[in-house]
């Protein structure tokens, strides 16, 4: 049967994975300085044959394996960025570039898609359709890698697309699947309130921005408690508020910097009205100015529920339904949604915790790393939802 | 010499002043409702001859001593009106008018006027100038007699102003003085904080003019902690605050209510628009509407320092230094000030509580009264001054 | 088949089903007061045999019906009084009795518990294992009658509990479900400010209680806004706050009154402490006491996933899957939660609005009614769910 | 007559005061480091005979001129230090010591206290009791050289102390006396709010210092505007607030820095209770907790009313009397007022303004000077008013 054919080719490449892995991880690069990495990749994807090998954008990679008969194409993400951290773990294997580190797991991202692309490579014949596998540069980093990509177009043609994460909360051995709302969207503000200095002891001849910005932090706590409707999920925090040099000048003017999230369009464009209304009142009830920058980031990750439940399928034939974890959304942000915007898709995560060994750090940790038989789940997962998806 | 005479004078009407305020306190009359109350000091002061009588207004009186030789004019005022209070005094003379009662002091204001015109007008000889005796109306009720006995013309040709008050907060045997601010201005305010009700658990379909309305009050504090001079001395208070029905239902408006006092008319010009602003930012900051009606009441009563001056040195000259008391400004009104747009002038305290005679009630309370000795030492400092002013 | 004989079955009550419903509408009851409405449903029943009748309290009736073969017992609920409301339409079977309507629908959700007990009690033979049927009083009404239906045992034996409401936001031809949360908790707060009252001139001699009840109603945004899962779903709102009598007088205290509505009970537990914490924080920074009364109200209608599965199966069969409506959940409350403290159970909406007929008007509204036809569907999926459910 | 030689004599030292100060003016030395401006100072006064000279702390200098009779001792003090402020004046006397420069006028109060010391020192004969004149190093520079001096004894036996400032907002030919307060209190205050930071997206793990900050500043508002006597005057001004580093990170601390300002020592009392009642609420309101660093810097200047009337009694004599001006109490600071908690005193301001020479520039700026003119108003008023004080 497929699946046990399947199987046994994921476990066929397992030491190929943990190699390219390894490699990656000792030469991580920054989000949009993937030089090498990709370079690395493009070999690599090369040496399996019947790949049409392309560069979409300078450090981004796609491949696309079409298949021997005519069908439906679906998209496989992995993103290849490494961090600006610097590394502490002492295995044989660490960063070779001081002060960048892959503490994220995209490493293995990329060894887990390798891995794919060979199995499926040799299997051409027994495919309907298109497989694209996408090595996306800069998801760290916004804008991010994915946007330019579907600029680049490599979404025309896709039917669906899916991508994976290797989660460091979640024990080796358990895939995280949610139907809609996985990842929410990040937004980004920039507010100075214009007063006007002057002498502690002489307020009423200033316009004095502290006490109003501070008025501006409690009034847009409305928007969320009053303006959101409370069965939607969306959080606007300060992260940053600086104002004023002496205890005794008042301030001219003060900064407020933040972050609004959420998982429903509509708020991304009605926070900023919103946040926009509550800066003009207040300022204006006590003489002062304002200047807002609202910067939109990464959109929420809404997973289908048709192609989730693909992938949960899949996980339950492969591993059995007590593999399979539903998981509340996350705040966190994640620019596969850019593709989910051209196409049906879904985004999990694969279990690669391991308390026995030790595997506990969180992600972005000098310390992180992920249990590596977790890669083997992903690619059997990937290779098994190609049949599933293209029949 | 003429102090001596003076203060035998004022002694000589003692009795006649101590029942015509019994009689007074026996038939206390609401403001704008003094009808037998004018009638009576008219026909006394008829009884005295040499003077010129008139009613300014219904309810008020105005008597002329025109002297024989030329000179200034002075006026002395006397506020004649009683309060709505049921008096719970149980001496011989209490309120004979159920729910009415001279609770302030008046009567005793109008009974050392009296005296102090029966005294003057038999010495018509040695008087160079004029002196007028105010009996005001309406003083405990905005928008008060005052500024209509000014507008019927009272104050034309004077050229000093004074006027005491009884006061049951200093003893009797002093005379309380103030240079420059003496009683607050009272402005009154009305807000309506307009929002849109709607059902309390979908607060994002309504404006929550509560949570509006809470955050106009906190505002309004910066008015007074920054926008106002710190030397000066301006009180905003919010007396009422009411909004809403039910617990569960958002409130489609909020009523709030209260008080301005200062003692510097430029407040009374830029507390409104300071409020106004504050009113419009905040409800515009979250989508709310309002309506202010702010309301000028009496002006703060600001002695010329001129006028204390001799009133001071009457007092010195009478009773000797140690009578004498500076008084802090405070925050109560007086219609008085009315009197002081027309032409410099001096308000003042003579002390009338008596701890031993367990005298000792505020002005307002069921069981307020006075010292009756009191009233000799306004008669004679009234007398004395008019000697000083007039020369 | 047995569903086709079940849909002739739901038919073949109609008239009756029509007949019972107009004749409770004629004749409505207030909560805790439905005396001659347990007593018309008592003797319905009666009239149908072979059911178990008892009011397990004072009017509320409950029946059951064992069949013949042993296993699972379901129970089904209705609740059956009506509202303070004057109604307002003009059909022949309006309310007689003045200021009383059934206004929510309950008149029909009696009718269709009692038609599908008719139909049921006539297939004894058939029934594997119990169905019990609840009428329950005062739904309307806080404590409610679910909870004391409960408390009287009603639920001992139970294995599953379904219930329905005729909705007129719901086209007839539809049925509303909803995995999870359905039905908002409603829990009530009563909040005393307690300052010290006094001249509206002299604040430092006060404590303000508006000010400070007004930092109250801010602070407690922040409860929403920063110590709520911004992944759950909680409103504060605050409906009621009244404070002072006079503009120039400092308010004493200030009472404030509002709703907590949340989908999990552990807020239930962490609002009043949470609520606790800013009242005494905000209190005691400006020198005044509170008193807080926190009610917990009704508990949240959280539908079992299994048990709605099987309620959506049946309506998919019965009547195709077009008409199943998926439904967000909603901030208003139903005591059918007490039922499912005791065994896992399902609540769903039934279409009862026709705009063709202009039975349009919202629940509570002097023109509200429903279109009766939806009392088919009604009857009809209970009926065939009973067999789902029991097998 | 006395005023003739004493006008005759100030006269007589106006060129070598000129040249002390410009000496002085050259050579400027900061705060604490006025090491060759004390030892310029001491030797000047060596050269005047008659004077015991002593340094009562390491950089200030004291003389003594005993009269030939008994008498009373009057206190006069300049201060000597200078200000880190890079000079931009283009005279031939600017500083020659880089980043420091006399631009408070304090060479010129040195200068015509030497100039007082010379006249008065030849005139021992006809002085009753003693003169002692203070040179104070650290007036700009909390704790402030006063104190220290007090602390050393200068006051023991001091009946009266005086000092002058030349003003560069009065023009010269004016002298500014103020009875009562003159100059205010100054406190400093440095709050911590500790909250807990943590991920922008999960605000209910943390406990947002930001937005408690904010709370902090809206309700330390309340302080001035209800628990202050509005009749006093009290600022609280908030200089700086800093909090948070990213805008997708909740803060753990904010740091807020401010003063306050007053002219009654009640308040400095009573105004760090005040603050840390609402700190406390406020925090612990929402969880958070605080630190707070309340210093007392300066005294109030509160001039006695006896030695003012002395000040201006001289001035009239000696100018005239439209060489007064009434001054308003200021807001800044000055450490005369420790000389004034050991006896009764009065400062006052010498207009040393001159818009004809464009000499305008406000004290503390780079191009701040004044009109020499007015030293000799400072000096004759010294020597004018040791005659009247000690008779």
């Amino acid at each position: 049967m497929l699946k046990t054919t399947l199987n046994a080719a994921a476990e066929s490449v397992r030491e190929e994975v943990i190699e390219w892995r390894r490699h990656l991880h000792r030469n991580p690069e920054l989000s949009y300085k993937e030089e090498k990495t990709s370079q690395f990749i493009y070999e690599i994807l090369q040496s399996f044959g019947d790949l049409e090998i392309s560069r979409p954008t300078k450090y981004s990679v796609m491949a696309r394996l079409i298949g021997s008969k005519p069908g439906r194409t679906l998209a496989i993400r992995a993103d290849i960025d490494a961090l600006p951290i610097e590394e502490e773990n002492k295995f044989d294997f660490v960063s070779q570039n001081p002060g960048v580190m892959h503490a994220c797991g995209h490493d293995g991202h990329t060894a887990m898609l390798l891995g794919t692309a060979k199995i499926l490579s040799g299997m051409k014949d027994q495919i309907k359709g298109e497989v694209r596998f996408f090595f996306q540069h800069a998801e760290e980093h916004f804008p991010g890698g994915a946007q330019e990509m579907v600029d680049a177009g490599v979404m025309n043609g896709v039917d669906f697309v899916i991508g994976a994460h290797l989660m460091s909360d979640l024990e080796v051995g358990k895939v995280g699947i949610a139907y809609g709302p996985m990842m929410a969207s990040t937004d980004g503000f920039w507010i100075t309130v214009k007063g006007k200095g002057g002498h502690g002891g002489m307020p009423h001849d200033t316009v004095d921005s502290i006490v109003i910005g501070a008025q501006v932090v409690s009034n847009l706590q409305h928007v969320v408690s009053r303006n959101i409707d409370p069965l939607d999920n969306v959080v606007l925090t300060i992260g940053k508020f600086v104002g004023g040099e002496a205890g005794n000048v008042i301030a001219n003017s003060v900064e407020i910097h933040g972050t609004v999230r959420s998982f429903d369009e509509k708020y991304r464009e009605s926070m900023p009205k919103l946040m926009e209304r509550v800066l003009k009142g207040i300022t204006e009830a006590h003489g002062a100015s304002y200047d807002l920058k609202y910067e939109h980031g990464y959109r929420p990750v809404i997973n289908d529920e048709d192609i989730t439940k693909v992938i949960e399928e899949t996980i339950c034939e492969v591993y059995g339904d007590e593999t399979v974890e539903r998981l509340k959304p996350k705040m966190g942000a994640e620019d596969f949604s850019a593709f989910q915007q051209k196409a049906p898709g879904a985004y999990y995560h694969i279990g690669a915790r391991n308390e026995e060994k030790g595997i506990t750090y969180p992600h972005h940790h000098p310390l992180f790393t992920f249990d590596e038989d977790a890669m083997e789940y992903g690619v059997n997962i990937f290779v098994n939802a190609v049949f599933k998806f293209l029949g």
